[in-house]
């Protein structure tokens, strides 16, 4: 299979989105039908749906649901750009991106139960309404980062595997994931970590549901639960444990590059640690984070991608480990001028800006990773 | 009043220890007094009393309480480190830090009623214990970053203010708070912010109280606590309203410079702030960073703590905005053969040592972080 052909930009290697996600109809029909959040409802006074998926919701669902024709509508309009492949292809036009590597979004199927979910997932996994295909010269597009069923998906455009941060029910440093780890390790998938549940709502305080919209538990809760994952699957030695196992941490890894020093020098004070550190044979943070882990380049700043290279080895050695993404299709624009969903998306010119800031627009680093590296991690090209 | 007499190193400006905490024995006795979190406890096995101050403590508090001499003592080591002057001062020298600016650590008098902890307050303020006094070429020594009580302390060594996240009760960005940040800005006194809640336990799940130690509610927990607190304060308008303010954040920040970008993002995004953001008036994050904060380089490591300098602005304005401290008595040294906390300090040659590889040691940046910033921000020669 030969590359897709090159676009119009001076960019010499294709622009592959890595975090992008879709919800294909066979899952907005099961959050349809659900009375709790995860959900998705409508509202007279709203055109598209809502989609409801944040503990933080809670109050304002329950106030619109009492309301309703709520003045204030909870959660987020479920537009084409959640649903439609049509849209998903326009979105990657207009963003010059070669290939997107769709993955389902939040909250997966994480409030079914194993048997429940099994049957679903295996069906959302083959949708024929993601017309899943390699990427090809004809029309470059999809593989998927699927996720885990019982069985491990097998389909040959499946490159990886979106986990939530609950895994069975009680985290990923649980010893019952070791096999499931074990298994995706010898199956060279990848497992691309993602949040869902951020944090409590009682840490934002009384004010942050009616005054802050949404952006403390995304901005704050989302990152710092994928932190938190990560972190306890270190100290459990999953990374030890499993060598082979390679993750792909969303948002950068949350907030491990800046905290990786914190929770070295923790670990190094902490009495529970205290014969592993004597023995010297334990790998640090470091050492997981430049040989098992790599990250999306989904933080929106400069200072944000610096340090998450910085994190994973530094120089080209640390770019190799980053992997543009956009997160479509949240952050669509916002207010009446910049609101046009069809144009350009800020959320997405500010991540594709810090690359070129940090690396210099056309430099090897900077195609790394807004194309080359997924190319060869996620074996783009291959069968 | 001059400078201290240089020591025998090459240093050119004195060390100065901005993030450096004691507990006198006024305050020693108030959590001796306690049966619940935070406290002091004496175990049989124990040679030194135990600080109890995690609510992650609660359940091996009980173990050990239902035992009696229990296998695993809670807490941690209340030794002279944390109420001896004299042992702060042999501390000082081994680790040649010319001023130590002391201030009160976590939890503070939180757990008291106002009317109860506004008496105690002053007298920990004005503790003779701790014979506050300011450098001099005699023995130079402590300022101190006192706590707010009911009315500002007014003595002279004091040359700032610690505070929690806690504020009155519901968090920092609460509007009664207000009127003491004006206060404290009219009065030329920055906030430290510190941590003391971290994260609720749940977060960390079910393993991490019996097998990761202190580590995810220390490594974790606390910097998020203190990103949480100060972006709520931007979220509610508290810099808008107080311009003069000034806060020096704890831990370079908790993850605030790596998280800056995707706060500044999710506001760009919420509908909530769509008029502010359209109007152009708002200052960003960035602008808070450079124009209102400071952080201490309590990061422990190069990665963290370049991303806190160019979160602050990058280059020399950055460097600016960054002060040395240690977090004495805290992540004493573990083991039986490190384990000699007379010696020197692992925690605190983590942190020399990325200011050294961040800056080039010797260089004018940090000389600037690991003294030169504090003596001018908290104007440590002035009378």
């Amino acid at each position: 299979m030969t590359q897709p052909e090159e676009t119009a930009t001076k960019r010499k290697t294709p622009v592959v989105d890595i975090h992008t996600h879709m919800y294909p109809s066979e899952y907005i029909s099961i959050l349809t039908s659900r009375t709790s959040i995860p959900l998705v409802r409508n509202f007279p006074n709203s055109p598209d749906p809502r989609l409801i998926l944040l503990e933080a919701e809670v109050p304002s669902l329950e106030k619109a649901t009492h309301d309703g024709s709520p003045s204030t509508i909870p959660g987020r309009p479920l537009t084409k750009h959640f649903t439609s492949l049509a849209q998903k292809l326009a979105f990657m036009d207009t963003h010059n991106i070669a290939i997107s590597v769709l993955s389902l979004a939040n909250p997966w199927l994480d409030f079914l139960s194993p048997t429940e979910a099994s049957p679903i997932a295996t069906s959302i996994n083959t949708s024929p309404s993601l017309l899943l295909r390699l990427p090809s010269p004809n029309r470059p597009l999809t593989a998927i980062l699927s996720f885990v069923t019982t069985s491990l998906p097998k389909f040959p455009h499946c490159r990886g595997i979106i986990l939530g941060t609950s895994g069975l029910g009680s985290g990923l440093d649980d010893p019952d994931m070791l096999p499931i780890f074990s298994a995706l390790a010898e199956s060279n998938l990848p497992v691309f970590l993602h949040p869902h549940y951020g944090l409590p709502n009682s840490v934002f305080g009384p004010r942050a549901a009616d005054e802050y919209g949404h952006v403390l538990p995304l901005a704050l809760g989302f990152p710092m639960e994928t932190t938190i994952a990560v972190t306890r699957m270190y100290l459990a030695g999953v990374f030890d444990a499993v060598p082979k196992l390679r993750m792909i941490l969303a948002h950068s890894g949350g907030t491990l590059p800046f905290l990786a020093g914190r929770i070295e020098s923790c670990v190094l004070h902490d009495q529970k640690f205290a014969r592993a550190v004597k023995e010297g044979t334990r790998r640090t943070v470091w050492d997981v984070l430049r040989e098992q882990v790599y990250l999306d380049a989904v933080v929106y700043s400069e200072v944000g991608l610096r340090a998450a290279v910085e994190a994973s080895g530094g120089g080209k050695e640390g770019a190799a480990k980053l992997m543009f993404g956009t997160d479509h299709p949240f952050f669509p624009p916002v207010g009446s001028e910049k609101g046009d969903e069809d144009g350009e998306w800020e959320s997405v010119g500010l991540n594709a800006q810090a690359v070129n800031r940090a690396f210099g627009e056309g430099s090897e680093e900077a195609e790394m990773v807004m194309g080359g590296n997924a190319v060869k991690v996620l074996r783009l090209y291959e069968q």
